[in-house]
């Protein structure tokens, strides 16, 4: 679907889209907020999520939990309205800028995944470690919103 | 090392931190510049490398091609000074925002990895895409800085 990755220099300086997915199939993304800058989610495309979410404007990923093409805000109603994709120097990563409005992008209902920080410094036991919470409200309830749709969320 | 995943509900809504490694015992990392919030790259951390990278304030990787804890910046002397951590709600991927002042943090020379854009919309050709430079000035030569040192880009 893609072009071949066939030259480094091409690769990292060429102006060709050349996407190398892993052994899966996939290619990370880092999505974040196009005002704000902040990361609001991590996740994964396959060649068709890449192509979808550049065609339509539309943020498509690929669900590693549900194993298929995820339009995400298909349930939630917080779609993801794409302003730009970047990728990186040997074109294995993806940072979108997404408009969410003043929705979220987080199953657990906040408006980032990334709600909580690490302490940072001298520590004496990684298992005692307390982080802080970044964001204080759930911008919705998942239980209201997701109904019976199982968490994604794996140990 | 750290504590143990065994609840969903205390991983996503705990103080505690739990982070998931994959398969191969690493976590993706998003790396972004703490005043502007671009990103800057993306790139993983086993265990230790985020030990010490909480214990030091400064950025520990796992570079995949070299199979080794990287000290991010040994080489070119852009060292990344940590100011922040957080991680996601199924911590299974980590956000650092960090200083590297009027440095850079891409192999090729350029402050950010991610320096080309791809175009939107509908295409004809996937193939003939052409991406946008959005850095036009790399920031040091790479032929200077890191002489003889293996390219990490594998295609």
């Amino acid at each position: 679907m893609f072009k071949k990755r066939d030259n480094i220099k091409e690769v990292e300086e060429g102006k060709y889209l050349e996407p190398k997915f892993d052994k899966n199939g996939l290619i990370p993304v880092i999505t974040a907020d196009f005002k704000s800058g902040d990361i609001l989610m991590h996740a994964y495309m396959n060649d068709e999520a890449l192509k979808k979410t550049i065609e339509t404007k539309e943020a498509y990923y690929w669900s590693r939990s549900r194993k298929k093409i995820w339009h995400k805000g298909r349930i939630s109603g917080f779609t993801q309205k794409v302003k730009e994709i970047r990728i990186d120097d040997d074109q294995d990563s993806i940072w979108l800028l997404v408009d969410i409005g003043d929705g979220a992008s987080c199953h657990v209902g906040y408006r980032s995944c990334f709600y909580r920080s690490i302490p940072l410094g001298n520590i004496d036991n990684l298992k005692e470690l307390e982080m802080d919470f970044k964001e204080n409200k759930k911008v919705f309830d998942p239980k209201k919103v997701y109904k019976d749709e199982p968490n994604p969320t794996e140990l």
